[in-house]
């Protein structure tokens, strides 16, 4: 493994997986922003592991819907940057209480998540940057570290050598994008509405920038689109004025990507494209490119978002609710 | 079980389930107003089943991602309304090609749905209301019908006869509701975005809502926002002008709602409030109350919509893309 600040706490949570009897199925439990970071994760158990079910879910819907399976067999992977969020920390204390082995990522050590857990992983945080030691990179160290000691993944040691090179690969890209960034700040800074859309592994970046970015940080009204779903009810919004942030990713869901953009082309003409293809991943071996690319997409993202932030006069550390009041 | 029109194509799907050696999935696949069907279906089996796992996806991502886990081992349930939805008929034929039961449900026989199935069911449709052999309430019977026959669910029987009576049930209360109705409807009627909110078994119901009523039907834009995430993001673009259609739940989830309802009420004055309480499902054995709500808010909310077209002169069939070219 890659030797990182959070390297050993990794290495101990992937210990604690080995040893225990079954794995049945992994469960990732958060809410917003870190729940979008779950659902790569669910992705990657989809399409990689043979016998253990992958289930990423908001935190107080996963305490409220109480799974059956839910119990020794389980792994319960828990995310809160503060550790202070309760229904998170309520999920932990749940899955302990049943018996799963909990292991929480968060970025405050004695925090209330990392009290509740069994074992925690601490991680880095700089929204403008990816390491290994991020908490989506942390979450695939996991994810895939745990397939590798259940049931082995060659994707894993694979994995660790992919995420070295990030933190340069994607200072690199952003500064290829400045000027796409600053026509798209200038371009959108009066828009009421603006949609994102992916599917496969960037899905999750596409929710996250729809609901925390949009929605949260600059009072933008969003969704995110599934390029699946977009022709199965949603495309009927498209017009000329209507704006859509794409995501085109690699692998076998580039696909569905590149279907609804060839449509929103012809009927949008507020159309921003990022595109994975041009991040260089196709040659990192075992197909891990996929995975790679919410990884670069987020951080890139958080550059245009930036940029929005200064064109509006909106920061995006201003909130009207969160933090202020009891909810 | 109930002696209805589909009611031996269900007890056939429900046979070939139990000749089944092994049963470790559930994929529940179909795209738009059909994959919104599919989630109180996951949602029912994470509440109640020992040892299968659910999985809701849309087509094109179930093909695209090409689960690892599917196989012989596998059922994957499969609805299209005309049976001719590209993706679905390809999801169909991957799963069966991978040794999966396959069960189809759709409103045309001879379909390439029903084709490319081994099992098909053909369920009744009229929007505005709601029997054991819709859609939704089909997919129900499969469901537990599942459960029952792989390990045994006393509320497969018992849903039977809460399906018995829905038809009246739903009749009445939208007689209650008419005043409420014609109220939304003009109150409605010029407004750019609508959001719609629920959690646990409703969340498929205001997801259907929002992407093909709103988006597809009426040009709204829209998002349907899982009450459970509404204070991680989302409740920032909450305002007195912001409109929301809440769905109240029963059982656990119902908490969830009440809480996003509470917040929301203080800082928007254009909510609707539609209230499972309300429809005297209470009395229901075995906690079935929370799995019927979404049956009844579904045809409930068509009244909703169909006053809402009449009020903006929009009717809900025109269509500006939708099936009118090639996509």
């Amino acid at each position: 493994m890659l030797d990182t600040p959070c390297a050993t706490q990794i290495g101990e949570a992937l210990e604690a997986a080995k040893s225990r009897k079954t794995v049945g199925e992994i469960y990732f439990v958060a809410c917003g922003g870190s729940f979008a970071l779950m659902l790569p994760n669910q992705y990657a158990v989809d399409r990689e592991s043979k016998s253990i079910a992958g289930f990423a879910i908001n935190a107080a819907e996963f305490t409220s819907r109480a799974p059956r399976r839910l119990g020794e067999n389980s792994i319960v992977i828990l995310c809160s940057h503060s550790g202070t969020t309760p229904e998170t920390v309520e999920a932990a204390r749940v899955a302990r209480a049943k018996g799963a082995l909990t292991i929480a990522l968060t970025n405050v050590p004695g925090s209330p998540l990392d009290e509740a857990a069994e074992k925690t992983v601490f991680y880095s945080h700089a929204p403008l940057s990816m390491s290994a030691d991020h908490s989506a990179a942390a979450l695939y160290r996991l994810t895939f570290g745990i397939l590798d000691v259940r049931e082995g993944c060659s994707k894993a040691p694979a994995l660790e050598s992919a995420l070295e090179g990030l933190p340069k690969l994607v200072e690199g890209i952003q500064a290829s994008h400045a000027d796409k960034i600053a026509a798209y700040a200038e371009a959108h800074k009066r828009e009421p509405v603006i949609y994102t859309m992916a599917s496969g592994a960037n899905y999750g970046v596409a929710y996250s920038y729809a609901i925390c970015i949009y929605q949260e940080m600059q009072w933008i009204h969003s969704a995110a689109i599934h390029s699946g779903e977009y022709f199965h009810g949603p495309f009927e919004i498209t017009d000329f004025d209507v704006p859509f942030v794409f995501l085109m990713g690699l692998g076998n869901s580039r696909a569905m990507d590149a279907r609804a953009l060839a449509f929103a082309s012809k009927y949008s003409k507020r159309l921003t494209v990022l595109d994975a293809a041009e991040f260089g991943l196709a040659e990192l071996p075992e197909g891990l490119g996929e995975y790679i690319a919410p990884l670069v997409f987020s951080p890139l993202l958080r550059a245009y978002a930036d940029k929005l932030a200064d064109a509006k006069g909106h920061p995006l550390s201003v909130r009207r609710y969160m933090w202020k009041m009891d909810y």
